[in-house]
């Protein structure tokens, strides 16, 4: 088989790479800028240019991860937030007739499971469902080696997930979702507030040079030592745990893998989702789950697109 | 194709009828006393002795529901709630020796769903997820016409799916389950004891003859016009579309059906359901899912582990 063009389409950046039949990537351009703010017809063509500086000669086969939910036959993205003006575009369609090859799309979420099943820490699980956490948090289930899409293609979305029913509203609209108490914005702002009685807090030595409050401040001062922030990722853990109880249970799944920032805080984040499994979980799961951190880190966008097409 | 026989193993009762291709019960066994208490091996004598009196010459495919987990053979029983000293048996290998016949076991939930799937409410309806409201809450969920069983036989248990991580302990041992909000005892104990403050209310009427406070009896208040029966309904309806939010939107699926004993109180349930699965889900499946009564009624045990062999 020959090699193909993995490419994560974010809203800020697009990242393209050929990546080889055992995940290597054999060339990656450099970040290149997204412009979303350009609409839809000109992030198609920078698509395009970096397909064509991939492959110059031969039209290699295309994955691409977008946000949104994608269509049944991974082709269209519908209403992908970060992509103003996007609404409905058969995404597939466009790129295939430009270049002339074989063009998959899928969710973004999705790709980074499929890409873990097939290169990274689910490589020999057959199912796992795996979160990634960012300035969301997404989900992707893998079963049997295959990407459960559901209905319409929008499976597995963890997030927005009710742990709560109480719960904060969540920018979806809906309440108590998982992304309202580990969502990269909805964190920070829970440890600042409670940061402002937490005088002995080592992240206020952190902060003392005016930077911001970000996870990875808080992970840091986790490391340190620090009481306060390892409780904070514990308790978030914690949260997450609950929601990946119910996607276990209910699909009866019995491991778990977690990506993205504040997945890299490790031991306290992962000891409170454990600690959340254990306890919401029945028997079956809660004696024998698995937990791993995800292995593809940075190329899990181009390697998880590359494996649409692999 | 032949009849086939289906039965329903019970805490109580075992349910057996010979069941002809379209899903008519062309004889049924009176109600046959479990008899739990005397052990496994009496039980299972009793389901023999259904057998060969539902088939006397020909040996028919025989499908049997129970509670617990099945294995994914569909044949091991395994520590079924209400059938004590049973730990792990081979129904499937007992039963199939004893008469000569094809034997498939499925748990109750996965058969009262496959078989609204295939004679019931659900017959057109590629993918579901069916709860059905009795002691407990079971889960069946149906993907493209086949119930989904996940790693080992044990998903789809929405009664088991968390709504609120700070909610009360469940019987299984984790918190805020969906059955610790709308079981039969969990629910029939909250209204009692908001009743006591309630005076207005129909139900110290029907009461007053020293009767038990039951579901039925509130729902027959709540059709009187009982303002505070009805809240009591749509609330545990409310509890439940959260939890059904989470399967379907986990899923994608975008329809739900609901059987049992409380799904008979019709119009107040749903209509909390269907204010939860509204407020609780994502755009696609708020604007565009159906809600239906399971349509098997008093045949479903019998007619779904038909199914199983059809």
């Amino acid at each position: 088989m020959s090699d193909v063009i993995g490419i994560d389409v974010g809203g800020t950046f697009i990242k393209a790479g050929r990546v080889d039949t055992k995940g290597n990537i054999v060339k990656e351009l450099n970040e290149i800028p997204t412009e979303a703010d350009q609409g839809p017809k000109h992030v198609i063509s920078q698509i395009i240019r970096a397909v064509k500086e991939l492959s110059p000669k031969e039209a290699l086969p295309v994955g691409i991860g977008t946000p949104g939910i994608i269509s049944l036959d991974r082709s269209t993205v519908k209403y992908p937030p970060n992509l103003p003006g996007w609404e409905i575009i058969d995404l597939g369609k466009e790129i295939a007739s430009a270049v002339n090859t074989q063009v998959v799309v899928d969710n973004d979420a999705n790709c980074a499971a499929l890409g873990e099943a097939i290169f990274g820490a689910g490589k020999n699980i057959p199912s796992f469902v795996l979160a990634t956490l960012g300035t969301g948090v997404g989900g992707g289930i893998i079963i049997d080696g295959k990407v459960f899409r559901g209905e319409t293609g929008g499976a597995g979305e963890i997030g927005h997930s009710t742990i709560d029913y109480n719960g904060p509203q969540c920018n979806c609209g809906s309440f108590g979702c998982v992304e309202t108490y580990i969502g990269r914005a909805y964190f920070v702002r829970r440890v600042a507030h409670k940061l402002e009685t937490r005088k002995d807090s080592l992240i206020h030595e952190l902060l003392k040079d005016g930077g911001e409050l970000t996870p990875e401040i808080i992970s840091r001062a986790a490391n340190k030592g620090d009481a306060f922030a390892y409780e904070e990722l514990r308790e978030a853990g914690y949260y997450l745990g609950v929601g990946l109880a119910n996607v276990m249970g209910l699909f009866d799944i019995h491991t778990a893998i977690l990506g993205g920032g504040i997945a890299q805080a490790g031991e306290p984040l992962f000891e409170g989702v454990r600690r959340a499994i254990v306890q919401f979980s029945q028997p079956p799961i809660a004696s024998s789950f698995a937990l791993h951190h995800a292995a593809l880190g940075n190329n899990a966008g181009i390697l998880g697109a590359a494996a649409l097409v692999l």
